[in-house]
């Protein structure tokens, strides 16, 4: 039995709002249990300049936590003039999960913004982060196809991201702060909605861990996608008819 | 008539959450009209080097928007390194007007930070920061003194703060975007419960503005700091009973 | 009676040296009792990105105090890697009082720096260093409209700054630093050589103020200016004639 | 064929230089192919400020690479005031997989700093600054215990990393700069000398993968880092005997 | 003939106004013809980290140009968040010149701050920096030993700096922009009250020089040196015995 | 007799070993001694703004040591977010030691970027990397004009740089880290093929130095670099025949 009475492969209550705030073409609060992050898409019509006379688009992402989203205050990054480094891990995976889906030629010179704003921290914000942001990534998608429709639909896929462990009682779905901090072996895992792998990260910094373990971990993941990405499909419905 | 169809003596509609996150002992969701920021005071059991073993406490604010709580995507403090000098003049403001109730002797060797995050700007952002933060300040102070009683209340009075300028059709209240943008003047105004002024701070960067008008334009400001704060004792209700 | 043995209403001895450094078109040393700031004006034959083709121009301002200046040692913003915050705030307030009375569609794509170096601080240098920046940016404009005459003159009038606080024995004017450590309010009053207001930052940290109290110090307060405007006209005599 | 003629499942040229600088006690050069790192580990009397009290000691790791170890120059960090993101992610990750072998209560309260510089790049940086970092560290460890012996030794087991991808020609091991750059899926995994993970890092942001590819990849990587750490304990010999 | 008419070996106009601003205890505005810089010595009580409970004392030393002081506007270093990298070559340079003749044993420990802010550049601002700031170090030593006497006194010479270049005309002493500009070969030569050299630095970057010019340069920087020492003990008089 | 046995007049052993990493244009390790610098020259096809259109190229130069390098480690200056003092210093020589022997308007507009990493600092890394620089220069100056021919060679000269200083025994060749430590003057003596000066930096920290110790120093400098830049004509030969 787990600390907040949930089975071991049981994800915590998902909810999301779109159309959180008004100025993004994109805007999710997503909530998983006591985790809130506000994602949003913003787009902007140039691209780096890395990319500047080629056609392509590009799609970035920026994640912070809010200094009250702690249990200790977080002191703010430009106090101390540096970009966290878990943040910058963060951010550099979410823009990767992204793009992995956007075809980047279709969207043309425009860049997508994503950011992850955590308000309330309760574990699996990297992973709440991706699932957000698919979803606000895809209304701002949508809002530009509205305006000036796109020959091809940009996005390919759906993508979403939850987190594994061992915990005391062996391999758990979904884990929240004081599990994450008591676990041995932690993973995220960010998948597809065909139940492909996009991205996977595990350490064993308590511990190492066997091949059996991992495959128990990938197997408990997989499932943990498929059911946020039924939910998903669930709220988004019709919203995502280009991409299914 | 204003473009939102108030008076030009009327508040827009003030929403206070309490209780918005859960690690801050203070927390607050302050919306006025569109425009919303969250508002949370995170006591911290020590202070900064000048008042180590004085046996003073501190209060400090932070201010900052969201990239995506702006019409423009506003680029993060960090990734420019260095704090946005209007958030700077805004923080410093919030922090002078707190300390302006609080009896610091009495608060002892802590440090209560104030975070202003603004996740939605239409205007006013700095005059709802203050608000909400005395709300914040107030629930935090609340709960220091249930675990350890002070002897005296540290907090003398109530803070408030609204904006008020002269548009097109003159003076009016509480200025949204559309109208601050188009203002001639404008001026901030902070009050305490008594109707006295703890700061003011006017500007007449498109015309300057004769005392006859000033005079107009804080009779407004203190008609809606009066509603204001109205408003805030039917919401904090017995919450306030050691201040009144 | 004030430690200096000044009246109330008493401004300190004012003297402004015009032409201070040789290699800026504007440079004035302005001294208010002790108080002693370097102000200069140079010309840049280009503007920021955000006017480039628009054909305005652009005046901007930016305040430091040398290290000495102050009775203990202030170290340099490079050394810490931030702009001091008050430097940041007071530096806005130069600025946006400047381009008040200056017609930057007349100046013309080009930028004037207002450096205002404080080398001796004994309070009131805010108020100093717009005074100074006035006489500075003045000189600066006639300067370039002797090389190329504008068809019309670009500033409209006249600015000048003084505080004022409420101290032990009342309201009192331009307050040295002594006072200044002391007061329990203190305001700084921008004005033009109408009477009218251009900006006002009143703040009571020590107490809040009445209605009653802020009168008293605006009346006193539009006094100090008109006597500090009469000087500076005496000082600059024919060339402020394009202005008056 | 690969392009350099190795088979699929075949490492590069493996070469270690121990000693390589004098100053500090593990020095290490590392190549592995054309990829060179200077990896070294220099023992510090002193710990972070978290752990200061604790008894506890400290692994952490920086890398780096530097302006002319790439085919375009890399500006160096400090030009741009900011930490390489890539950068910041790889030195994160070597210094989680050390610490996982390393009983830092064992270590007594100091630090131990690895450097990881690159000094040419041809792709498997990061793998190879954790094998190489990995004897560095070792050869510290064995430096101190020869001083003042440690009642138990505190590393426990040993730490290598490969990288593995799927390139045109299927599954491939220890990819060089050609081969990762046109690589659909690359991963990077960290082993013990039990064939357990410490650490893993897959990424498909050409295309996602399938968990038989993944099985695929995971059979490759277990044995490219078995020849690896063969080839360390032939290096290494008896210097690894209170870890074995 | 030179273009302000002087002789070959002849300097520049010197003027030294001690006790230039209050607050420091030595404050110099050095004047070496149209260079003006502003030299003082500030005493604080504390010693940097490594000087702590060594009973030993620090001067250093800051420099900076006013962003008025040069023909061209100057950019702040803090608005590029770099110190500029002439500004610290020269610092380190007028730090060490001081410290040659200063016993720190003696001086116990406190740190004096050296700060040579420039107002007007006309060349050799290092130089002059040099020579202003032993005469503030001085005042500095000689006012704390007014208050506590040293046993022994603390400095040890005299110190002054002049720059000597090889211009069209052969060389030259004490050059200002116009011939620094053009010279050929230039050398910064600081030495003490019996002719002996305390740094010296010399540059060719237009082209080589030989030892004999060089010695012709050394001759000319040593006479220069004489007459500017002569000078400085002229104005200080008594103030040097305990040097002299 | 020195403490490593050398003669007072003696240079450490040189090795230069060009072609150290494959992807410069130039790249030498080069080791004076235990004193070991990576000197690499880059070719970048554009030049910094200020000679934009000019036709001119750039040399430019960035001077860094390794954590592992020194004795106490190192901390690296982004973790500081400044560049360090002596690097910076170090670095300006070096720029300006190769400008003084290249023909910039030849060169055309592309820069050569000259990063000397220091591996192992055992006394003298300013002058190894001048020397080791000159020959990656070359170097890399010879691979440009193997793919397009220059018209005019644009090196004019050989450049080398050796240390002298005051040790117990007197004027010393070549200072280690042990006997820089304990000298008493030193002296970094930049020079071409035909014993002519380049640049000169002598500083007597410990205490003053008279013209006739001066004289020595140089002298014995000119013989060190003569002996230097033999050595360097053995090891270049035939690639030197441009400039000899």
């Amino acid at each position: 039995m787990r600390i907040d009475g949930r089975n071991q492969d049981e994800l915590r209550k998902l909810k999301i709002t779109r159309g959180f705030t008004k100025y993004s073409k994109g805007s999710v609060l997503i909530e998983m249990g006591d985790t809130k992050v506000i994602c949003t898409a913003t787009v902007e019509e140039k691209v780096p300049a890395f990319l500047k006379g080629t056609g392509k688009g590009w799609v970035t992402a920026e994640y912070a936590m809010l200094p009250s989203s702690t249990q200790t205050r977080k002191n703010r990054d430009i106090s101390r003039l540096r970009l966290d480094g878990r943040s910058t891990e963060i951010q550099r995976l979410i823009g990767r999960s992204l793009r992995s889906v956007m075809n980047l030629d279709v969207l043309g010179e425009r860049t997508i913004w994503i950011d992850c704003d955590v308000i309330q921290a309760d574990g699996g914000t990297r992973c709440a982060s991706i699932t957000g942001a698919f979803v606000a990534l895809t209304d701002a998608v949508n809002a530009i196809d509205k305006e000036t429709p796109f020959e091809t639909y940009p996005i390919s896929g759906m993508v979403s991201a939850i987190s594994v462990g061992i915990g005391e009682e062996g391999p758990i779905l979904d884990l929240n702060y004081a599990e994450d901090s008591t676990a041995m072996v932690d993973m995220n895992v960010i998948m597809n909605e065909k139940g492909e792998f996009i991205e996977l990260q595990g350490t064993g910094e308590e511990r190492p861990f066997t091949a059996k373990e991992m495959n128990a971990l990938l197997t408990l993941a997989s499932k943990g996608n498929e059911d946020l990405l039924a939910q998903v499909k669930e709220i988004m419905g019709e919203d995502l008819r280009r991409i299914l």
